[in-house]
């Protein structure tokens, strides 16, 4: 349980976290664009290191800067990660801001600009909550280790290689990800995993020319021979017709569905937000719930042939493309699943659908019964005065497993944010009570985790 | 049969004819970014002036200028309609012309410029037939009228108002279409008809706004919807499902086939060029050679959903869209098949998917037996030398059926230019023997109808 000390120290402070939270946003780094990713980085280094922290700025090839830090309890015992992110989503558009993205202002107890929720607020978050203990206490609950990358809002693309790279420095019992939110009515939020995917761009070729479409008459059509594919990989029911996709997919157990039934879920009003008459198959709210955390996807991001503009052209296009993204659940392995996606192509007449591969990743889900997942749900009672809601796992996707498979250790998605933060879009905010409430939360969620 | 003064008058003035070519190119044209169509259309008119003629400059709201003109022969007897247009393609990519495409250049016996074949100097053909028959017989073989256009290369949107509007200049016997060829080896071609055309955008909605892809697992897809849309359009054998689609279409007559048979058809070629393995369901080069005359098409022109940039991005799309083209063949009712589909959709669960016509057009077609038809083939023989090559109608779409379907006439494709003409393309040009002969052919066919 944190101490009086702390909570004093954290409250006297918060004033000052907030103008670092501040500082930190007020270095724009545009991941998309490479914008002042560098200098973030070289600022966070420079924050870490305030806290105390022994810091690496560590650097592949061709990736953005990772800071590393990492700072040891006298008592030494258990290591937590914290893995986030410095880089932010571009601020488009500007026209929609009331205060600029990069120049953060705080009015009416919150801060405006990018990135002060998603994820400086976030990460500021961790450091201050570590400062706080050592002000404090004097010490930690636990040893921690800070992953700071640059590249998460473009796809986290070299976080695999840094990991394989530097693989004994991100060991850890546990890791705390990056972001975690309160919803609307204020009730904290305990995220246990992520869904994997596979996305993948199907081309079909059937021409070296787009002929003119009076040809369709006798020459064959790739925008044709891509209905014809993507009308065989599911079923009626939206079952995915690729031998083998569903083995080995564990239900959930029924102290899980337990935990599921607790969720609110508000079908309508997804419903409504979306325009949609109904879920897909006419699912209910309960199959939906579940449909989020435990039903792969087989989705049609993109799709694109021929003309595309304005009135009419006749033409016969050489060739149909398809951005599809498979979400996969736990127990489901990419790597299996892209051969059986090949080799199901093959067998059923279309090898020559070309599969370019985008990215690839496995489910990560801690249960709701591991020691830090409980930590963080007991913490959230003593810190909010309520059950928390936990959600299994999210419908999203991320790289999580990059650490929770490596090391065999859990997470869970807690933090300071609120669901309506305005993430990657204009005046995003962070709201100076849920920074002052989600810190103390963290480092309960520490507390408790460290005596278990 | 034309006479040796009118022989010697073209022979002795193809240089002032190629002339008039070069100057009805110089001026642009381009009636898609209405470039230069309005002047155009002015120096028409003077040039049918210079000819003889008595004419109009016919003008509807929003539409292009039709420019119409007339001439009577001495002996009265048929009229011959010459439907030609003044507007041309744009001229891009500029770069790959050797010589302006705007001032165009006659160098090694061929003019170079945009529109010298397609379809100015078919149109200059026309108006300098006329003038060497008055300047060499004195006469011509029988009443002539002119309909030039400004709008084929954007669809002829108008055309269809402007022959109904002035419904009685336009009747006449016959009607020479825009564009004539002979081909590589130099054998002259004369086509009969074209296929009709329903030009249609399907689009299917399923979210009021984008989604995250996580939530595929339970919102409706728009891509998906059109992927099953599409499926149900045709079967395996590519036969379009839609009931009563092929309903009243006549098979050719036995003496067609034997005319079909002796069309040539190079399938290798064919294939070759577009770089395909074999023809659509494998049929072969005499079925496909009667398939791009006598077989409706149901044709992707295009498709698009969601994402289509590079990488990657997760997205449930709102909506998605396609746009078909449907050719149909002579006895095939637009406006009673645009109706069928739309039940067919509705009849099989498909209601909700939006239908937008672009354009529909019935096809039209001669019998190769008419003494039009028989007039441009026995001219074909007398100034070539050989038998031409008779196409029963062709593969692709034109607005003839505004001519034939409501004046009961027959037509020809006859004219002056060259299957490797580059029409549409960069150093589009016409060769001047072929404009020659093209006219003692036009000529020849004008002398020999009139006297059937």
């Amino acid at each position: 349980m944190v101490s009086g000390n702390f909570e004093k120290y954290l409250t006297d402070n918060l004033g000052a976290f907030a103008k670092d939270v501040v500082r930190l946003a007020s270095q724009r780094s545009v991941s998309a664009r490479n914008e002042g990713v560098e200098e973030c980085a070289a600022l966070v280094e420079r924050m870490l290191k305030e806290t105390g922290a022994t810091t690496r700025v560590l650097k592949l090839d061709g990736a953005a800067p990772l800071v590393y830090g990492e700072l040891k309890s006298k008592k030494g015992g258990k290591t937590v990660l914290f893995y986030n992110h410095y880089d932010v989503q571009p601020e488009e558009p500007l026209e929609l801001w009331k205060s600029p993205p990069f120049a953060p202002e705080i009015r009416d107890g919150a801060i405006y600009g990018r990135g002060v929720s998603d994820d400086k607020g976030e990460l500021v978050s961790r450091l201050k909550v570590v400062e706080s203990f050592l002000k404090a206490d004097g010490d930690l609950p636990c040893n921690v280790k800070f992953c700071f990358e640059g590249e998460e809002e473009i796809g986290s693309m070299h976080l695999g290689d840094y990991v394989a790279h530097y693989s004994d420095l991100f060991k850890a019992d546990a890791v705390m990800w990056e972001y975690g939110t309160v919803d609307t009515k204020g009730t904290p939020m305990v995220t246990l995993g992520v869904k994997g995917m596979i996305y993948v761009e199907f081309t079909a070729r059937s021409l070296s020319q787009d002929a003119h479409s009076s040809l369709a008459a006798v020459l064959p059509s790739a925008p044709w021979r891509m209905v014809k594919l993507l009308g065989a990989l599911k079923d009626e029911k939206e079952r995915i017709l690729v031998p083998g996709w569903y083995d080995g997919i564990t239900s959930l157990a029924e102290d899980e569905l337990a935990v599921l039934d607790e969720m609110p879920f508000d079908g309508e009003e997804y419903k409504k937000s979306y325009g949609a008459e109904r879920f897909l198959g006419g699912m209910d709210d309960d199959l939906a719930k579940k449909a989020l955390i435990q039903r792969p996807t087989c989705n049609i991001a993109g799709l694109w042939a021929g003309y595309t503009g304005p009135g009419s052209k006749t033409v016969l296009p050489k060739e149909a493309h398809a951005k599809m993204d498979f979400r996969l659940v736990p127990d489901q392995d990419p790597e299996d699943l892209w051969k059986k996606l090949r080799k199901y192509l093959d067998d059923n007449g279309f090898a020559d659908i070309e599969m370019k591969l985008e990215s690839m990743e496995p489910a990560a889900r801690t249960s709701y019964k591991h020691p830090f997942a409980q930590a963080a749900i007991k913490a959230a009672e003593k810190t909010y005065g309520r059950k928390p809601i936990v959600e299994l796992g999210s419908a999203g996707t991320g790289p999580l497993y990059l650490f929770t498979r490596r090391y065999n250790m859990p997470s869970v998605d807690i933090g300071v944010s609120a669901t309506d933060g305005g993430i990657h879009a204009p005046n995003e905010n962070l709201k100076l009570e849920n920074l002052r409430k989600g810190m103390l939360w963290i480092a309960e969620t520490l507390e408790i985790f460290s005596a278990s």
